[in-house]
């Protein structure tokens, strides 16, 4: 390591135009600072503009490979096919590259990270690449991940209140648009199909979102299944390494703008209780357990837009099982769902070159 | 039952001028007419107001023991403390009594009801009250009770999307005022506490719902649990019949003016398969299967409001369970969810007369 410790690595932000890069821009300006040179990269027709990140202004470039000549990690926050695509070609310039799409999660030889659950898994990149969760996962992880050390974890049922940002600026734009066509309207809501009539485009949703909600996200995968539900299953098995945990996942959007809610009901080889469980939380790191019904504390996605942690609420013991929890869980997407940690992981990997 | 066959059955509808009630005023209007008289009762405050019911204008009688003198049926679609202390009177006055109320249900010498379910279950009052389910548990139990005469049910887990309205006329006109101050606003929901300070009162519910869920609903009980959630678990047991059914429910305020949705996980004795099921469900009376994802058919709020049946969609078997299916159901909580199931049990037990 002694060659790396000689200076700060450089950083390429791929994909920093984006929803999920412009929240990364504002992370890299507010938290402490271990990189040296930062590259902005984005699609050529961005190519040119001026973005601000550490306060400073640069100049985006445009994906190309030899833009990752000379970068030691590179963030990318694109859609599937892109990283598909250009991450192998930046590993191959020699950038580690932390892959916030989905195109490599369940890779056998792609580590798929969550710092504050499995941080080791970092290490072992035998493609040069590690993969950032699918934001809906990362809701509940961090939470199951503390109550799995704790307990044993065996089964979850979820059902989500996904948030229209984790469609992208275009589910944002399509929400704001449908809620000012529906405010005002004294009796929408009372018949069926009058907000179909009201809002028009419904795009990227399949159904109108404000004053709705929808049970459908991703695409159709065997048997009725949602890929966004597949994915809560088989990334929760990689990343808590238990590949034989049992996951029903049922996933809805709801008309919020950022931050994905969870409701879980989790299953233990041990026996729960409810303050046990809550002192697990209470100390658990990446997490805030707020949880005083009686004062009205529990988590909503108004009060933690915005936010790094987990936030998690509604602890209690199941009534008629002694081994589960439900719980209510709410995260911000594009922070911790996305842009945060994928942050931590470039965080982890720079420390090669302070050691 | 001669003495009863002379005439059509005098009844009661008492809080006609509130949320449900003017609901069921619309379905008293609709449905084939079994009633002779029709009286309409509420508060004093609402006396001598007129009413349309089967296209005749009737004058609103204030709430008293004489109004009961001579009705047969009588519906009550009031809060709870108005029906603790009336319907032991207007029962005691010969009406059989169809209570909407919660003051009821749990009583053991009253039968709650759901005539897709468990009509039996009307004829024995030994009270001559019959209680209405609530509203959230009334939006899955049809489909769980067609579920389980075909495999056997051992266990739910169920996630709710309850509309405003289950807060009755209060929760929707705080919704619509909240809807109209956070429309057109560019960045609300990107910082935490935004719209909180935006939509001002939020009452009746404990947090802002525009832009927003709320996983709470009802009062704080023992451990945690709210007074909704243990309504599920307890009315669904005695509708079903079912004992030691293992319940565990977490309720949620959505941004929705009217309609209940449930994301269910239901456990079996029997093993399931997703065609058998979707079988089941389409000959359900009271069900309407809407399970095409591939079409974009799957059942929302939007398309189900003002509608009469139970309609379920996203069938599919556990992955990780072969006895499990996991299934989104969405129901109109002011019609099926609480009118349109009194009526179908004042029509039940109107039947007397007609035999």
């Amino acid at each position: 390591m002694t060659r790396k410790a000689q200076r700060r690595p450089t950083l390429a932000v791929v994909g920093a135009t984006g929803a999920v890069g412009t929240v990364m821009l504002a992370l890299l300006t507010e938290r402490a600072d271990v990189w040296g040179e930062i590259r902005l990269v984005a699609s050529p027709r961005s190519a040119g503009r001026t973005l601000s990140v550490r306060g400073e202004q640069v100049e985006v470039l445009a994906l190309s490979a030899d833009v990752f000549d000379g970068v030691d990690v590179a963030m990318f926050d694109v859609p599937d096919e892109v990283s598909a695509h250009w991450a192998p070609i930046a590993a191959a310039r020699g950038a580690v590259v932390v892959d916030n799409s989905g195109a490599f999660r369940m890779h056998p030889q792609v580590p798929l990270v969550v710092p504050e659950v499995n941080p080791e898994a970092a290490a072992q990149r035998p493609l040069g690449i590690i993969a950032n969760p699918n934001c809906t996962t990362m809701s509940m992880i961090v939470v199951l991940g503390a109550l799995h050390r704790a307990y044993g974890l065996q089964a979850i049922v979820a059902a989500s209140y996904q948030a229209a940002s984790g469609a992208g600026q275009g589910g944002i734009d399509t929400l704001r648009s449908q809620m000012e066509k529906v405010a005002g309207s004294r009796d929408l809501g009372t018949r069926s199909g009058d907000i179909r009539g009201v809002v028009g485009d419904v795009e990227p949703f399949p159904a109108p979102l404000a004053l709705n909600v929808v049970p459908w996200a991703g695409s159709l995968r065997d048997d009725g299944w949602s890929s966004e539900e597949l994915k809560i299953r088989n990334e929760s098995r990689k990343i808590l390494g238990l590949h034989t945990l049992r996951v029903s996942a049922t996933c809805v959007r709801v008309p919020v703008v950022t931050a994905h809610s969870v409701a879980v009901h989790a299953t233990f080889a041990a026996e729960v209780d409810q303050a046990g469980a809550q002192e697990v939380l209470r100390g658990a790191p990446g997490v805030v357990l707020y949880d005083e019904p009686a004062v009205g504390e529990f988590p909503t996605p108004a009060d933690v837009v915005g936010t790094d942690p987990t936030w998690v609420g509604r602890v209690r013991r199941s009534i008629d099982d002694r081994h589960s929890l439900d719980l209510f869980v709410c995260g911000d997407n594009l922070r911790k769902g996305a842009a945060l940690n994928t942050a931590q992981i470039a965080e982890l990997v720079a420390k090669d070159w302070s050691r």
